[in-house]
């Protein structure tokens, strides 16, 4: 099979070179992408003059008989066409004759692979804050079931102070919503026209670039055609929102790990999601939030990846770049199964609230309280630290709880304590009172439950 | 010296877990955003009426007066205090007693450091953002002033078509333009209020958060006070906008580096921005672009060293993100160094013009111009490209540039060729046609140049 | 101050550039291995003629008397003076003058520089081969005194079969032991003598690089000297060894994390080793395990940092390479300080056996044992699986342990079942059977002890 | 179809959760290092009498069926079945009934995954340990037909001193075989068995570990049964390795792009081994050296991804771990196939002698020499350092080369300059007196040549 750009070629590429180079067992995944540009580009040309109008036709008609047979697995990629982009034109070249080899006029492969990673990144970050929005509503359906469930809340992976659940998940809901709009940002540097830089100068042919912009949907035309062929930022910068979105995901996953083992029994994943042993018939392993959190490395390497091979390129186009999209799908494919899984499984999730109830008011977790209190009373916060400290070690040592301590002993302490201190220290009332902006308080969370369903509507 | 902590405690703490634990080695760095937020905080706390307003007068001057301590180096900082807010407060209560133990009330160092590191990162990305504006501003200068310089373009480091120099250097304009974009939408999620979020569940003190954020300059209050204590995003978003950014240095200084080499010849650093060799009198190494280039994978690594950190981390807040400081500090530093020097160092080089126009037009540079030339005659462009082919084998063949053949030559290949082409064979010619949007024509670059203009004025 | 490259040099080195380039706010801390190797290199020389036996007797004195200067604090660096080869050779020709000046003969930067790293990193591996033989030795007394302690072996974080404490331990002595013998392996192709290379091409002059690579107990004489000079696998070999110990030590903080918990409550750390809350005075946070497992961020960067910046450097010394000894000194200060501290707070960990031993049998933990105890009855294995899970689903939804079954109930489920059955439904007993080879028994954990006290003598 | 773990659950497997945890679409890459595995531990079986004799013969020539119908492509792999051992075990039963279900007797999927992948990486770590010692013998040749070939030597990417382009070559040969020893050494950590060690805990049965050892050729048997299943250390070790090794690709690719643009010229990589452009038909690109430099991310990311995944995992086995097969398998796909091609490549690779040695000339490349001759005249080094920077700057200001000269006015810079200078000032001579061991002197060089024709027979 004779390669385009052979004319100045006196010997063949080796076998093991075409195997080397070939990018088509990852980039047909572009197909679509590839077609749709073609099918804009080609109507460009006709409408500048570049090409017949029939040609055009032709063009356009053949590339959607194309499309046809990819989709229906009829399609025959062949390695030693190296890419997706060959695959399609010379099969377009077979199908309408000289008309096909008009297509790529005013255009190079530099700039193409440019605007099919665009369009195919465009589509999926698109999809990607779609899955994301999904599990927000899946995560305020059960924040809202949760309201008045208290659990502990956790520094230092130490029990700290109650909390509601609703409350811990709504912070979550917090990171994600973050994630959407770190993506949406991305979006703006995404969706920008890169066709027509052709190899790197541009071309002397009358093109007309905010047409084909039109067309595919671009906000803007890339305004420099050195940088267009040069530039993976919009690949990097996706993988980065995707590294800190799979963080996220990793520290759920990690908490649905710890939730389930025997000690915290704070959930249950339900059957469909959790996987048994081949030698110990009673687990009940969380394999999917394992294998989130594992995955967590793919992505940063993915990301590691692409920043190692774009640095000290110099400019324009390098053979490296070719490289950019296994990170990038990889990448893709992961996070979306991440976020479709987790957003399945939840609603599976049985919360042991009794446990969570329970637990929560241990621990001496209501210390704090008594430090507010004191505060409330007029004793500095320093001093009513370290009067709480000498309570709460007073306690430990007799093996008993805040609220098993009467008045007599807790005078003993701080003459600024009355029998008002009671109620501060019970979990609920603990959670109830901690009402300042963005606190675990009941009216705290209502506000922003309302706040997302807004949002998310 | 007893810690603010130590009330629960029986044993004083090991010399090397002190040493081991301590920040206030690198997060000194803090001090001023420390007692600015404080200075905020005590306000509200007078203001809502959990202080008294003397204690709160009190606070300030003493806060007033050892950021006058620190600034003339007179403040000693202890590692025994650990970290840069208890060195302050502790000089506090030193200070002025009973009311300086009144500070710390309705917060706690989780929601503090994060105030301190927010405060601090708002501040360096606008500084990072504008020296990335005096860098444009610098290579718009140099851009106007070689308008005319052509040079040749490279893909693969192979010399592909006669670009401007100028041309050239304004991809480079576009890329940092994207990181100034980036940088800028980060501090959406940065300039958030995190202060009084508390430890990890708000307080039951009525604090006014939103007097706050006002006093301190924040658009928002954050939502989700358990998300507060646990969120680095701020900080792995702008280590993702350091590493691009980075990218785009190595990127240039790899061209620095390149094209101070004897074999291109096409610059000429100053003196003042190269270095010697200790063995090897006649050398003038391009060391500061070798620099920044060495830096960018100290830059990556602290991106991947932040990302490590924060993965499969439960809620809420860790020890472990107390090391989010040092690579988020040498990212600061070493990111804002690049640009000042980049900046600094650029007004010195010395384009070869004379050797770049040379070589522009070496190496069959304008043989798309032939390609394009036959499209305008109406072969089809694959047919094109490859009569072109045949043309410059036949050049390499015959050890002649495209230039020296005459038309029955040429026209011994396409019979379409006509004398009408050898204007395309001229570099020049080939960069002034090359008019297409974002093209390397004159034309278009001026059309940069002044968009820029308006955008960096 | 004039630089000693500055010969053909018309302007000076710009102020920014000097503070840009500058290492000897780092490269200091070598000035030991720097004068080492100046020693041993004027020897030399004079052995072999080059320059005057009394011009060496002059050098070694001045530089043992620098050394003397910069043990006492006394001597003075300065940044103009770049690196630490420059601020000791400057000095040394004021001191003793003409005859510094022949101390640079035969050699340059570029090899001194690798000299000092080798040396340093030398002593330094040696180091961090012993600290690690001192945790092994902790390790192995305290696995020792819990050779009866029973605790449940995790897969998945779920409890799994019951194991011995010790037997866990010495996992990481497994793992720790590795890292030495990697550390070790590293040892081969670090202690090689690169002095003598010069520049990159070796010197016309007679130097003697074995009898230098003797005087500095270096095993070989580096056989290339381009590759010398621009090689730093050494340093990323170091930085790889390091990054999958600290891996194995953030595994064990994990533990100790978790083992702390309220909910595991397996181990209490000594107050020494645990710091408390600004706010809530009864928390007991396992800082020291958080920060270890933290650091583990920046050993891994550190390493990412290496590699990004050797990516694709030509030969052979490049500026770039200076950016190795930040990353460098950076893991061999984390990577000691965790070894150490964690070392001296093992010690200090109460195991809480009762605890560990009563949760060992939860969780129907010796369901492989009924499982092992069919096929020992001649029930193939797949099948005595399936009637082990179908009696855990039993006693699940009877809510009551696998001992609580009686005989009449377990032959329901399998005829091979007879009363012999009931000791294997033990912790102790199936523990006591897993006899294996490295297996939980006590005779195998046994036997791993008495091995290692005779690796560790 | 019904799982092998299923017994204890009461809801199947959700079809999402099916596709997130399979493996089989990856892993089955491991099928012959399996049935091998499984072979040696039917033999086991039956030598120790915990399966019948005929069972254990049942079993073996069953496997062997499945291995025929595996390779020739007959075999159905089911998703379903989650991964290559279930595959192969249902398989088994489904051909042999009720002794195929004796198989997974004293083993677990946790310790059969850690031996297919030991068995498999260690096939492939010694198939890349003979891929470089092919590539050696290639460069080794190539060395031996350049041993006259002069070329210029660089740091900092400027000439620097005249070198043999054997020399230059031989660089690479010793960064390689470091590779090798580094891989070998890695051998010693890998060759471990670990089958026997069960889920974690060892195996109440008698099995013989020793003896399956012995069939699958391991030298020695895993001594801690948890370590057994929790260890990644092997595959992040050999990852290691790689990065290394592909970052000494990378800088060799990195020269090929450099010495085949137009301004070095000093190669022409043969046809076979570059590609061309589709818009520009005279370019001749270095493809493959740009693919074996990108690729280089790729070997990074995939460490980065297994050292973020075994990052604070608490013991024993994890599922995350069955993320780590990826990266593995990509990173032996990818350095594999870039050590063949570049071995490949190589001898296809055509030196522009001519062109090389014109520049080792150029650019006061023997200014080095010049001094240390003065310091053979007995000045002092830094002296003769400077005299020879101010002779070339006289040059530079003249625009003549150093030969161009005559005595008169060299002696105006030192006395000590009489006419057995001009030899010196030679490249040819100037290689020739490098003699020093390691040098770049034919005699050095040539030794090296033995040296290694020893080494790689």
């Amino acid at each position: 099979m004779k390669k385009p750009w052979s004319g100045r070629f006196t010997h063949k590429t080796s076998g093991i070179v075409e195997s080397f180079t070939e990018s088509i067992s990852f980039d047909k995944r572009l197909w679509k992408h590839d077609i749709r540009g073609s099918i804009a580009h080609a109507k460009m040309l006709a409408k500048q003059g570049i090409i017949p109008a029939k040609d055009a036709d032709a063009i356009v008609k053949g590339l959607l008989e194309i499309s046809a047979e990819i989709e229906s697995g009829k399609f025959r990629f062949r390695q030693e066409l190296e890419d997706i982009h060959m695959n399609i034109e010379a099969e377009l070249a077979r199908k309408i004759g000289p008309a096909g080899k008009k297509l790529h006029t005013a255009r190079s492969r530099n700039d193409q692979v440019a605007l099919d990673i665009r369009l195919y990144l465009r589509e999926e970050t698109e999809d990607i804050i779609s899955k994301i929005l999904q599990f927000q509503k899946t995560l305020l359906l059960i924040a809202e079931n949760h309201i008045d469930t208290i659990m502990p809340g956790y520094t230092h992976l130490q029990r700290a102070q109650p909390v509601l659940l609703s409350h811990h998940l709504l912070a979550y809901m917090e990171m994600i919503e973050r994630d959407k709009s770190r993506f949406a940002d991305s979006l703006k540097r995404l969706n920008v026209l890169p066709l027509g830089a052709c190899a790197l100068a541009g071309t002397t042919l009358p093109s007309d670039r905010t047409f084909v912009a039109r067309e595919l949907g671009f906000k803007t035309v890339s305004a420099n055609s050195i940088d267009t062929v040069s530039d993976r930022d919009f690949a990097v910068e996706f993988l980065s929102c995707a590294c800190i979105c799979i963080m996220h995901l990793s520290r759920l996953a990690e908490e649905l790990v710890l939730w389930s083992t025997e000690e915290f029994r704070f959930i249950e994943i339900s059957d469909e999601f959790t996987t048994g042993s081949s030698i110990m018939p009673q687990k009940k392993n969380p394999d999917v939030a394992e294998l989130i959190r594992g995955k967590t490395g793919r992505v940063y390497g993915n990301l590691m990846s692409l920043l190692t091979l774009m640095k000290g390129l110099p400019l324009s186009y390098n053979r490296d770049m070719q490289e950019d999209k296994i990170p990038l799908f990889d990448t893709v494919d992961t996070l979306k199964i991440c976020l479709e899984i987790i957003n399945a499984m939840f609603p599976g999730i049985t919360f042991n609230k009794k446990r969570m109830s329970a637990t929560a008011g241990e621990g001496y977790s209501t210390a704090t309280d008594i430090a507010e209190y004191l505060v409330r009373k007029g004793v500095p916060f320093r001093e009513a630290h370290e009067i709480t400290g000498r309570i709460v070690l007073h306690c430990i040592k007799k093996n008993i709880g805040l609220h098993e301590l009467d008045l007599k002993e807790l005078k003993a302490f701080s003459q600024a304590i009355s029998k008002d201190i009671f109620p501060c220290l019970e979990p609920a009332a603990s959670v109830r009172e901690r009402s300042s902006y963005g606190g675990t308080s009941p009216s705290q969370v209502i506000k922003q439950i309302r706040r997302y369903k807004k949002i998310l509507s």
